[in-house]
C-alpha cells in the first residue's frame, strides 16, 4: 500500500477551525518533520495506524504510556470490568486502597501514595508538599529539565508572569559544583532539590545520573532538611522496577509518576516517604476524577505485569538490538549517530547535524515506510515489540541512510528556525 | 437490611497506612458527619452502594460528573468501542475534532474547544491565555468562590506560596461596587475576571448571579480589553444547554468545563471565542492523557443526550418536588430550611443552625437511612433519578426531622470547630 496522507491533511483542516493552531501540547506535530500526522485511527500491540490507515511500529508509545503495547487484554479488561461496577462514584472504591498498598510494596522508598491524572498533577503536589514539610520555599531543579506544563513550570513562558517562576534556582543536570552552588544560594530556605531520572531533556543528547550527583543530592537534602524529589512520571517502571534513582542507589523522599503506570489509562501518581507523611497530609489537592476507580483497577494490573513478566529485559534487549543495528547501518552509509541514554529510552540524533537538517530528513523517510521515530524527543519501546519489529526498522533504516545519502546537502529546517526565534523573543522569564 | 459500616471501617484503617491521613480532596468524608460511608462498591443509575453494600440515593452524584445516572449504556459503550480501537496513542483521533466541533455548535460563544483532564486545567489554562491575550497580569476573582485546587486558587494555604497568589485581586459575588472596586484596583493591569456561574460557595448560601452583576463584569472587561471567564466546570450543562450564564443573556470569552461533560468519564474543557484564539494558540498546556480517545467518545455521546433528551427539565421538576417537599416536612416538625440557588444544584441547611449542629444530625440520619445528603456543598440531580426516588427521600427527610426534634439541643460539631480553628490558624495568605 502506498504511503497517503489526505485524510490527516483533511482532519487538520477541520481542526484548524476550532482548536486553537490547529493542535496544542507534546502531541502537536508542528515541530516534527513535515509528512508526520497529525490524527491516528487505531493502535494494537507495538502497531498505530494513522487517519489514512498507514501502519507504524511507533517507538513514542503515546510519549511513554503504552508500555505492554496499546490494548493489553488484561488491563483493559480490568479497567472495563471496574468501570461496569462505578467509575467516578461519590467516593473512591476499594481498589484505591489496594492500588496504594501495591505501589508502596514495590517503590523502596515509598510509604505511601496520592493519586491524581496528570504528571503535572504529581509533580505540583510534590513541590507543595516539600514547601509544607519544610515551611520553606525555594526549589532547586535541573535546567531545561521537563516538569510539566503548569505556570510553574511549563518550558514556554506566554501566559506564565515572573512570580509563578518565583522560589526557584537551577542547577545543571549531573554537575556536582553546579548543583551546590545552586543549594548555596538557596542559603536557609532550601524546600526541595528535583532531579529527573535521568537527563532526559528533548533536543539535547540524554545523560544517566552520575552516582556522585545522585549521592550528593540526597547528601545536600538531607543536610538542609530538604526533600529530594524524583520525577519519575516519564522514565517510571522502564529502567527499574522500583524508583529509577534505586539503579544508582539513592532513595528519594518523593516520587512523580504517570504514564506508563496504568499502560496509557488516565492515572498518576505521587509517593512518599514516612518523612513527608504529615506534610501531604494537609496540602490541598483534588480532583474531578482523581478517586476515578476504572483506572486504579487498570495500574493494579499494570503493576502485576511488571512484577510477572520480564518486560524490562525485553525492553532492554530490544534496545540493545535497536542501537547497534542503527549504529552499524549508520556506518554504512558514513553517517555517524549519537544514541545517548539507557538502551530502554534512545535518542538518536546525528553528528554533524547542528540545524537538525540530517535528522528531519532521515526521520521523515521512516515515518513514511513505517517507522515512528521522533527526531528530538527520546523514545520507547513496549513489550509488545519483537526482534522483527527491530529488523524491519533496521531495514527501514538502511534504507533512510542510503536516501539521506544520495540526497547531498541540505536546507536548514525552516520550523525549527522559526520555532527557536519565537522561543528566543517571547522568553523574558 | 439494617446499615453498617464495619467493612468502610477496616478499609479505612487500611487506607490509613499507605494514604496520607486515610484519604485527601474533596472526597474525604473528614468534615462530614461521623457515619459517612468513604469507600463505596457500586454506582447505578441514581443509586450509589458503601463497602458494607448499603445502598443510596446519590444527591452528590459523583460531586457533579453523573448527569444521567451511573453507567449510563450508551455513553459507556462509546468509551469502551473508542478504547478497544486506541485510546492514549502517540497523537489524538479523528474524535477530537469531532468533539471541538460539537462543543463550539452548543456553547453559543464557543469558536474553539481544548481538552484537557482536571477543571483545575481548564481554570488555569484560561488564566493563561487571559494573561497572554492582555499581557496584563491581575485575576479578580470572588471571594471564596473555587477555581480548583493548584497553587494559585487551592481553598487552603499549606504549601502554597504568597508569590503563588501574587496578581489576584477579590470581589463579593454579585456586588456590583465591590466589583467595581476590584477592577479599580487592577488599574490598567487587568487580564480577567473570573466568575463562577452562580455562586456556590461551600458552608454558605447559594446566589443566582444577578443580571446586573453579569452584565457589569461583561463592561468591565470590554472597557478594559479584560477576557470575561466563566467557570462553568461544577455547573456547566446543569442550568441551560448552553454556557450557564446564556441564561442571563452575558457571554464570556472562556469558560471552563470539566464533569458532566462526559458523565464521569475523565475530560475537561476550555472553551474560547474568536478573540482569544491566538492567545490560546501558544500557551504551551499539556497532559500525558489530554489527547486520549476514549473519553472524547463518551463526552461527544453524552452531548448527543444533552441534546436530545430532556435530562435538564427533568432534573428541575426533580429539584422542585424535592424543595417544596423538604419545606413542608421542615415545617411539619417546627424547623425552617434554607435552600438556596437554583433547585437543580440544591444546597440545603437550616436556620438557627450557625455551628451546623442540626445540619449534622439531620444529615447523619439520612445517612444511615439511604440518602446521600451533603450538609454543606451544593448537591445535584441525575435524570436516572424518579419522582419514587424524591419521595422516598422525603419520607426518609420527614423521619430525620422527627428524630432531630427529639433529639432536643445538640452540640456543636467538634470536628467543624477543630477545622474552623485550624484554618484559621494556618491561613497567612
Amino acid at each position: 500500500m502506498t504511503w497517503t496522507n489526505t485524510s490527516d491533511r483533511a482532519l487538520r483542516a477541520r481542526a484548524e477551525a476550532v482548536i486553537p493552531g490547529g493542535m496544542y501540547g507534546h502531541q502537536s506535530v508542528m515541530l516534527l518533520p513535515d509528512d508526520y500526522p497529525q490524527f491516528f485511527s487505531r493502535g494494537s500491540g507495538p502497531y498505530l495506524w494513522d487517519a489514512d490507515g498507514n501502519r507504524y511500529i511507533d517507538y513514542l508509545c503515546g510519549y511513554g504510556p503504552s508500555l505492554f503495547g496499546y490494548g493489553v487484554e488484561a488491563i483493559d479488561q480490568a479497567y472495563v470490568r471496574r468501570m461496569s461496577q462505578g467509575d467516578t462514584l461519590t467516593g473512591p472504591a476499594e481498589v484505591m486502597v489496594e492500588l496504594a498498598e501495591a505501589f508502596t510494596a514495590q517503590v523502596t522508598h515509598a510509604d505511601w501514595a496520592m493519586f491524581c491524572k496528570n504528571g503535572t498533577d504529581a509533580t505540583t503536589m510534590a513541590l507543595m508538599v516539600a514547601r509544607n514539610h519544610t515551611q520553606k520555599k525555594t526549589i532547586v531543579r535541573a535546567r531545561g529539565a521537563y516538569h510539566g506544563a503548569a505556570p510553574w513550570c511549563t518550558p514556554l513562558s506566554l501566559g506564565v508572569t515572573t512570580e509563578d517562576r518565583a522560589n526557584q534556582i537551577f542547577y545543571d543536570y549531573n554537575d556536582v559544583e553546579s548543583l551546590e552552588a545552586a543549594v548555596a544560594a538557596a542559603g536557609s530556605d532550601l524546600a526541595a532539590i528535583f532531579a529527573s531520572p535521568i537527563k532526559h531533556d528533548t533536543f539535547v543528547d540524554q545523560e544517566r545520573p552520575t552516582t556522585a550527583y545522585a549521592t550528593r543530592a540526597r547528601e545536600l537534602c538531607d543536610e538542609h532538611g530538604a526533600l529530594l524529589i524524583v520525577d519519575d512520571v516519564r522514565a517510571g517502571f522502564r529502567l527499574a522496577r522500583d524508583c529509577s534513582w534505586s539503579l544508582v542507589g539513592v532513595q528519594p523522599d518523593l516520587s512523580t509518576w504517570g504514564k506508563a503506570i496504568a499502560n496509557g489509562h488516565p492515572i498518576s501518581a505521587l509517593l512518599g516517604s514516612e518523612k513527608a507523611r504529615g506534610a501531604a497530609a494537609f496540602v490541598y489537592v483534588t480532583g474531578s476524577y482523581w478517586f476515578s476507580a476504572a483506572p486504579m483497577a487498570a495500574a493494579l494490573e499494570t503493576l502485576k505485569h511488571i512484577r510477572e513478566t520480564d518486560y524490562l529485559e525485553t525492553n532492554l534487549a530490544l534496545g540493545k538490538r535497536l542501537r547497534s543495528g542503527l549504529d552499524e547501518a549508520a556506518g554504512r552509509h558514513g553517517f555517524a549517530l549519537r544514541q545517548t541514554g539507557p538502551e530502554e529510552l534512545p535518542l538518536i540524533m546525528f553528528e554533524e547535524d547542528a540545524d537538525m537538517a540530517k535528522g528531519y530528513f532521515w526521520c521523515n523517510a521512516l515515518i513514511r515506510r513505517g517507522v515512528y521515530f521522533h527526531p528530538w524527543h527520546n523514545m520507547f519501546f513496549s513489550a509488545a515489540m519483537t526482534e522483527a519489529d527491530i529488523d524491519f526498522t533496521l531495514e527501514v533504516a538502511d534504507e533512510s541512510f542510503k536516501l539521506l545519502k544520495a540526497a547531498g546537502p541540505l536546507e536548514p529546517v525552516a520550523k525549527l528556525q522559526m520555532a527557536h526565534h519565537a522561543i528566543h523573543s517571547i522568553q523574558p522569564l
